[in-house]
């Protein structure tokens, strides 16, 4: 290590190396070089950035096919001092691997995560009709248990390149369904300044709704509506203190620093008993919102000086 | 007129002694013992305030049985520089007046403003069935003209007292269909600093809707809706440039210094190609407004703080 | 007249021979050949058409320049059985008139219905600087006035072709200040069956607002916005019972026996307490409404199919 | 067995007998007596449905902590033919068993559902701060678990009553963070007519959002909103194609024949692409839904007779 070296960071991400959680965290330029903190499960590696132990964690947050990673919305919705800091897709796709020499007809029992099971289902079903499905931790680990004979796992469901890590060999690839399951994953850093806007943002929030009235939904959709700021996710989850309690999970177009969108992030704070910002950081497609003229920053910063002149009797 | 006077006000108001418009002027208590100037027509009122020769005009703006002044209406939408300061309550109550001599059979042609003719018409179908109605420009002008001989009128409708100013007989009282009439005044002056909210006060607008897009109206009520703010009166008036295109007059309940009504103009502003504020002012009938919590002034401040917090880093 | 011929319908209109309502019911064909009565104010008109002594009469509705006729608007709003059955639009052009002989300078007052005196202030105003106005019955009357020693006029606001009529001069033309400036007249019959669509149809309703609850104006919009039903009028009028209370007078696109259009009506009829079905007629530009495929009559029957199969079981 | 015998029904639902699953279906009175067939799984005991094996199937749905059981959710959605016959809530309370001789300080392993090692995971980390955690498909079968030697489990959550069924001694009770936590159960059965409304029922739909506007989502609960219609649940699932594409899972008060809910249901289907009813029920809460008078069935019928008759000349 040279003598005047900068600091060394630390990202927690699921291990072990080969996840798509790695995949992710390789997308991030300024983790190049860095301390990569490998760990078994979501709870210790948002605990490693509480504690400062990490400077920040990548997680998944949502799978294109198998829709919000609700124990990652809980965690942020909950645990507080985190922060959003980057968005970044990794695209899904699986291979069936076995130890050598192993054929299709050999399989009885074939591990992997829960959710890459469901994408690959409808082939196993197919291919491997008889198959009994054991549930692992990731599909990394689902590799590796072939090798553990406590397991008795004939096959396992994998990320491509599995083979680089283990030795296994590839019985099939592309198994899952979708061709173009995509996994969003997040960086999560502890609270900081929020950084300048690029064009192509999006602002994570949780939402409460108010209880005493019909209608709470549609009301709080409008605080958006009103501003033109398009959502690109809502999803309810429980508060958990009651059946038909919610709160939203909502991932608007845009940055706290547009106009339009702290606007809106106003309305939501006089209107929501609990509202939690979770960040404002670049869209990981680089799509900038489209925003109407009425939306932009400077039809905000016309209204306002209309309005001191309406107000200080210089105009009508 | 003592040394160091201070210099008189004028007050412009549709004339002659007598009608409803001096009986909204006398409600105004700054108005007394200035100088009351009785002017012939609206246009002729406003004209004093945009040329300085008054300091304010009382022009009537709506009555609860024919609906806005239209008249009045649009000249505040499109004479520049004038705003409105104070609004007033007049009960709407007529009396039919003659020549003495002159009884209910004897009557062929009645003289009347037309708003008030409108409102009497039913009882002098009834009473004085073949009659016919030669329209004046005011109720007290109808009362004089019963002594112009060139003008052949029988009898006027005319305000109450108007016994007091000329030399008639009252053949009927209370002749107006509908007992709690009022009509709405407003005192304009020229465009001023706007004054302190009294927790029960209007603000008036003049809006132009956006042409591109359907369902424009309901979006610009959404404005007022999102932030808790009711109208008390919306009225549309043709633009004038074609068939089919109008402008909306605004009551709405609040002061321009109440952060709800503020944040709601900025969204109006922000949305309309055209906005006119004509005035924040006590409301006539002291009614406060009903706030909700979610609207009051504190939930504002409380969000910009949150707000600047989330941005510094500082709360979730 | 032969033997066996038909019987003669009759039709009411703001007389007399040369004003713009005679105009709007020239363009009505099976008017051609009827009988045309001429009578001398809207309540006449409607009159014959309740007490049957007309089949229909032709009342002026809108002015592009004016806004609304609101004593027509509110005659339609509480005269129980009348329906509009046709839409006539006519442009409004004046001319001055004066007896033979007389000149601009030698004018001091001038006549004119107030409408058209307001349409002509700014040219009279500019050209005639210190005329009067004495306001007239309609302007075909104010011509007529012109020979009428006892009203001292010296000139008149009247339609073109006046001087096919009566013994006068055109002093100028084109005096009114918007030159695309139209009135909207409607003709109205006694209660009958609604006719069939045109393509290009228009609706009009009365409608009263629920007392109990805010937002019931954005509530009574969305009743035509969820169905995808423009609205091309929405004025307000004071009920007169009190101030701030208001009915609406609604004109939408599209025909009662259109699906959207009936679709809206019934969601109008269950929210609010008083609704008035006025009419569904062509409308006078002929214009088609444009309609999302999610509206039109197949989307409703569509729709209604699938509802009956998922409650008999025989769809999901 | 008597010589006459009804058929008998047969139930599948997730066991092995202990389920909470269990629970939910022995509150159904027209099961009691039948065949009841424990499945292993989701998929299995939809099978079971979808080809005739078994009349009904009793599924988990929704928790009151975890929220939707997106398996399930997905599977409704897209497997045709099925139909939500009723709803049972089942408490949601753990205990943590063990083999007779072990003490809490014995424990490595944890094994149990996901969903019920999240709702005690709290306890566990208190009480078992170094234990693992190995994923079990059903807390019975967890148990069962403790017995199998290649598993290698040294504690197991299981519901209230294990020990009735396996050599268990309970080492803790009431074990999951909120006491008040609560499963929702549904009980499916292949398509057949909707039953008749109880006054207290609930309708259960998937709906997908046109694509070609933004809004679309505050559109679709317009649909409701106007109609009067509170929903219970609103949940998003992705339709897989792509990111950010969603379905709704929806449960809206009231039954397909409450006209209301119908009236809904036609707007919903003419403005989505894809509606899926997925059935009207008895709520198990038995709480009857609010219903303004506006919304009420003789409001609809009257309705229509108002514009059936507005259509025939016979009213205003």
């Amino acid at each position: 290590m040279p003598e005047h070296a900068e600091p060394t960071r630390r990202y927690s991400y699921l291990g072990p190396a080969g996840t798509f959680t790695e995949a992710a965290l390789k997308q991030v330029p300024e983790a190049a070089g860095q301390e990569w903190n490998p760990v078994a499960n979501l709870g210790e590696a948002l605990n490693d950035v509480v504690t400062g132990f990490s400077d920040a964690a990548m997680i998944a947050i949502e799978n294109s096919i198998d829709g919000g990673v609700t124990v990652a919305q809980d965690a942020l919705a909950t645990i507080p001092g985190l922060r959003i800091v980057g968005e970044y897709l990794v695209p899904v796709r699986f291979v069936l691997v076995a130890r050598p020499g192993t054929g299709l007809e050999d399989i009885a029992v074939v591990s992997g995560h829960p959710v890459a099971y469901g994408q690959c289902r409808a082939w196993l079903d197919d291919q491997v009709p008889r198959h009994r499905h054991l549930p692992a931790t990731s599909n990394v680990q689902a590799a590796a248990d072939l090798f553990d004979s406590e397991k008795s796992i004939d096959a396992a469901i994998a990320p491509p390149g599995i083979e680089e890590h283990y030795d296994v060999e590839v019985l099939a690839e592309g198994i899952a369904e979708n061709p173009d399951a995509v996994t969003r994953f997040v960086l999560v850093s502890r609270t900081a300044p929020v950084g300048e806007p690029t064009g192509a943002d999006k602002t994570s929030l949780i939402a409460e709704l108010p209880e005493d009235r019909a209608g709470a939904l549609l009301e709080m959709l409008e605080q958006f509506a009103t501003r033109g700021v398009n959502l690109t996710l809502l999803a309810s989850r429980p508060i958990g203190d009651r059946m038909g309690r919610y709160r939203f999970v909502i991932d608007a177009e845009g940055h706290v620093k547009d106009e339009r969108v702290a606007d809106a992030l106003l309305g939501l704070k006089r209107f929501s008993p609990r509202v939690v910002f979770l960040g404002s950081y670049p869209r990981a497609d680089r799509v900038a919102a489209t925003v109407r003229d009425a939306h932009d920053d400077d039809a905000f910063r016309d209204a306002r000086d209309w309005l001191r002149e309406v107000i200080e009797g210089v105009a009508d």
